[in-house]
């Protein structure tokens, strides 16, 4: 089996083992923003301190049309298990890289051995973060399992088989590439999803990247989400009850308040976090 | 000039002074929430109660996909300006009656008139709750345009000119008519947005009324939504240390956490609704 | 009544008596199609003949998401009755001059005095080449019209009224603004559908404006969008037997292949414009 | 390895040979489209006849919102590489089974043994009829490769790995399932292009399935469709000089007419399905 070298383009920030995001292009930035939103709120005062107040503004109160003013294209490869949890954001534009047309190259993602680790039992979508036994014959197998069916790829189209079939049995562990288009108010829907620790690690590092990108041309739009939305915290009905109480300095048992269960850990977790520690939870 | 009888399809239920919305149809109920998010979470148990305990995971941690699997269809009568504001969001399915192809009744919104009130400062975009002076005076001159026009209107059909002209000076607080059609998870949304007190009365009162609506078709999605957000609280990064103080039954001064001042003045909103008043502006 | 003097920021290209189209930002270009292309189908050659060949077939074939890859995004002024049209294409991205926020300036749509034609008795929703009689007169009835209703509206601004109630009577001829920001694909879609000859004239200049600026800056994409579906023709299944039949030379009565009426004489349009003439209605 | 047997939810129509079309609701019918169309149209006539006028009316014109009333609602199993082409359809509501969540069942796309083929050589994205060599040996290594990954994965999952990595080599042959939903408009629309001659046999068979369900629920818009859309030629700007030409029975000489050559071979393929014999290609 031939092995290709991996490339990159130019200006990609490598992602994974092989994967990178690079920005082809971007139109507009944080003044952008305020052009458009001043269309609807009239002319104004126009200092940077004043447009910086608009913005924020604007992030406050999910005025969001303003954000959609500013357009992200993106140039990505990623793992296939990637691509379709990335699919599902539907307000993007997409061009993929097509197995119908072009032979595929034998890059396959091939996780870091402290990766391999154990399903969390609470969270019936994440990992612990504790390696499963025999670690290192795991990772081996991995690539046995990526080399032998892309040996078996490069055999069906030696037969000439027709390129659509002969790729069926390549693993969604395989890279695929596309360009994807966004604009910055969908844009940062997504990076607060996948950033959110509750994303699978492998599409986490691609939002983080892709943030890193956002922060750099639109800062102050994104210090405006950051206060706002990726470092704010909600509380439910259920759960402003119990912050009355607490602010009045009670001790409160969250099972008077929340009957779920699992509810009432997450309230516990928001609790923690404001180093509250009067509250039980049952 | 004539005055055309207003007239309601069976089953409307009357918003404003002439305007409706009505259930045309609904696909789904709680139950196809839980049906179909069953298909990514697996089968397990299936008692009511474990229902309702799905559906409140679903709509507490955003998985919103499976509230998508549910459309409601309704048949709307509404001020244009109000329809102007509706069709802002896109995800829904629209048709509207076109006055290039038919003539349009002689049903103009009437406030009334305890609605004739005053600007308010703060607000850009909103009102008071006082009345203007001479709003009787007022409600009759705004009878009186819309009649006028609605005579220009009529004159000009008369003179056979081709009706997507004659229309153009038409109010608009002229009645239009829709079907429209949207999935739940953003006909919460529109809700969301528009059962807010910051929405325009003339709209909230059409808001409100397809919540009733939604409310009785899909009960426990609509108590979850309730809980979970609408009458939930954001707190933002900076109101997150201003809360961690208040728990500690610090007294707080706003201005030394936070600099914006319009955004001081909704911290503080936010705490008087938690009881809190150790906590000063400036 | 004040009369305010009609401004247009710098660029801005004049479309009906008050209105403008202006080019803000463009992303991408034939190249940029033609990049993204790439990714699906593979490097191959890179001459210019064969970057617009393959342009070409993908216009050809609706492989459309390359040609998503170019955003555009105008600033627009127009009557509301032409904004109410052109945002039921939901795909952009728009931000609009928001009467509850500002006050509006006194800018109305005055159609020139050969647009006051006479409704099409077969197209239900166009009008004849005629005018209606009486036009001056008219003319200055549309006029009469909308500087009542705009005194009103500033009489109630004067009363300090909520301005979002204060609008309402404000006719749909009046000039609002904003930015739209869409894709090539779509803004194609948008072309095609407002360019045609049944779009409302007041909506179809709008369009050709901004075709002559995109024929500017795609023009490999603007001819093959010319080529394969602005002049190009769809032949229903009916029409092809009929076609098939004039291929053979032979004389066609549409009443044995078309029952509906209607549908017979767009037929025979499409044989008039081939130069056929041996066919006949019934 | 356990094999688990494949089973279908009543009501499932079989596709491939694990995969399954379930029609699960749909909300409207022909009825619909007319009941919204009257909206917009005005009132007039209602019999039968006249109904399914109107929808060919709207379908001939691409007046196509009132489609848009009516929704279906499918569950479906396919492979995943089928679903990826799916998914790219982006006007659809889809809830999918997650394998983050769940474990895969060991269900694998075992291609017949006749659609072993090879590639062909004009079609950059196709298949000819012809069977690669050892057909029956690679069947039996399609087999093998999918029997050997599911191996591993069960071997990870017995090592408690996280779900969501142990399943990262597992094949695009693997079943997934989901829900999914689209509006009568949009679902003509992924049909027209997938029962395409051009669309992977794998996806077209599930398109096909979908058609014959649509064709009974809303059998006028169907046959609609048919006539004016599926069964439809569309002849480009320089087809139809090619056609004027041909009108008059001259012989045509292709390239004076069109420069590119894969152009003109499509244009020879229409006039050929035409009957027309008195072209060349060169």
């Amino acid at each position: 089996m031939k092995t290709t070298e991996v490339t990159y383009p130019e200006g990609a920030i490598k992602v994974l083992d092989k994967g990178f995001v690079r920005l082809v292009d971007v139109m507009g930035d944080d003044e952008s923003i305020v052009q458009s939103a001043r269309v609807s709120y009239g002319k104004g005062t126009k200092s940077v301190s004043e447009d910086e107040g608009l913005i924020r503004y604007l992030m406050r109160h999910q005025h969001t049309t303003p954000l959609e003013m500013v357009e992200f294209k993106f140039h990505c490869r990623m793992p296939i298990f990637v691509a379709r949890q990335w699919i599902r954001h539907r307000t993007a534009n997409v061009n993929e890289l097509s197995a119908r047309y072009s032979e595929m190259p034998d890059w396959f993602y091939e996780p870091k051995e402290e990766l391999y680790t154990t399903q969390s039992a609470q969270n019936r979508q994440g990992g612990t973060g504790e390696q499963v036994a025999h670690a290192k014959e795991v990772a081996a197998s991995f690539v046995k399992t990526q080399t032998d069916s892309y040996g078996e790829y490069e055999r069906y189209l030696g037969l000439d088989m027709r390129r659509e079939l002969a790729r069926v049995n390549l693993p969604v562990s395989l890279y695929t590439e596309w360009y994807w288009k966004i604009d910055l108010h969908n844009l940062l829907n997504f990076l607060k999803l996948r950033m959110d620790s509750h994303a699978q690690y492998e599409i986490r590092v691609f939002a983080e990247a892709m943030g890193d990108i956002v922060k750099e041309k639109v800062p102050m739009a994104w210090k405006a989400f950051e206060d706002y939305s990726l470092e704010s915290i909600r509380f439910t009905k259920l759960e402003l009850e119990v912050l009355k109480k607490a602010l009045k300095g009670e001790s409160v048992n969250l099972a008077e308040h929340i009957k779920n269960k699992r509810e009432r850990g997450e309230c516990l977790e928001k609790f923690k976090t404001l180093g509250y520690d009067k509250i039980t939870l049952e």
